[in-house]
């Protein structure tokens, strides 16, 4: 299990005329914590995709609790949660100065590119995991 | 209960790198079905709004099955349910050619825009669903 | 030079906190109006990419004139304009009930997607504007 | 005339298919250097439309020179430049490791949201851009 903090400022982009941020923005957040959470363990997703692995969403969900307004700084704490196989889950808690703003979490597959199938995850994400 | 179908085709804009609609646009597009439907069914979400009443989502999930790509065309099919109280919740289920791509739901509370509290869905709608 | 109209509905999600269409989704609906200009003269743009083309921007322009809102039906008319080489440039105009909304235009070049270099354009689409 | 110096990384959600940030993204980083530049400044854009001002896009422009990739780390140079009136305009230059990625404009006009008409800047503003 692997855990990291990430930091996000929403986007006049990301509002909707009920003046917060729209409900699908989340999943975007949701990718932006998770893309810094490899990146900090040593493991960019970028290098994933160019190693010949994918990792397509299996299942999104998330529980809006308060509203997210433009210019908000949103403080999205990540947890990575790989219990063997090819499909790993992450959860998401979405806060502003300490109140919660959503949670969620995303599935995962691991995917080689070549073949369009499951695969064991690459070492390098086993070793920065613990479970080599 | 009621059930609408949409159709959908997916924007360039939509994809990403992995050659797929990107999995918060999903989102999107259910947000295009159940619009439709209120259209369809006389209650168009825009009146909503207009009457004084919000309807924000409290909740969402998706379940992705395959891969939409560019420029395919999507059929979507929504459920609402209302069991009364101010919460209602909309079921999808996306398909291409027959074949299932994604699946999910929304729930979503009346609220009244002046107050921001939760309150009973406007008269139309209960007539609408056949619950006057 | 070829001639197309196609229509659009404004989505919540392209909505801003400002009540109106953020300025970026015009770009997309530009993009939803060419392909659909494209698809109706027998040249689907998913036809060019699977033939080894790609049609990159260029440059892209638009002039906001009023205010596209929520739940409004769009009209685009688009204009393709080639005079030779590898670029062509595309005109829209986007009313509303007979009302301008905003026009723009955007250059882009054929480029082979092997080489990543301009090249000219495929027989199919010298044929489709008369150029054959 | 104020300059500022914004960095924005590319998501994934803003990739397309041609493996590059999709051409309308492009003016979600004008949005997010120019907010940045204000904020910057000490007049951040929450302010203005809190003290009843509004600044819709009259105009925008891009020119796209080179492609931006996921996950590449973007600079843009963001100057404003205002000469009396209603009408600021602002330009940006967006490079990656030194070189050019993209330039553009945008042209914008102080509104006041009571009445939708243009009006001149607020002090605040005038003082920041050394005018008062």
């Amino acid at each position: 299990m692997i855990k990291h903090t990430s930091h996000i400022r929403v986007r006049y982009a990301e509002t909707d005329q009920m003046h917060m941020a729209y409900y699908a923005r989340y999943l975007d957040y949701f990718e932006v914590a998770r893309t810094e959470m490899l990146r900090a363990k040593g493991m960019p997703y970028r290098s994933f995709e160019e190693e010949g692995y994918l990792l397509p969403v299996l299942e999104a969900h998330v529980n809006y609790l308060q509203s997210a307004r433009y210019d908000d700084e949103l403080r999205i704490e990540t947890t990575l949660d790989f219990s063997g196989g090819a499909v790993l889950r992450i959860e998401y808690n979405i806060t502003r100065e300490g109140q919660s703003i959503a949670t969620g979490y995303t599935r995962h597959a691991f995917i080689r590119a070549s073949s369009g199938k499951p695969c064991r995850p690459p070492k390098r994400f086993l070793e920065a995991i613990g479970q080599h």
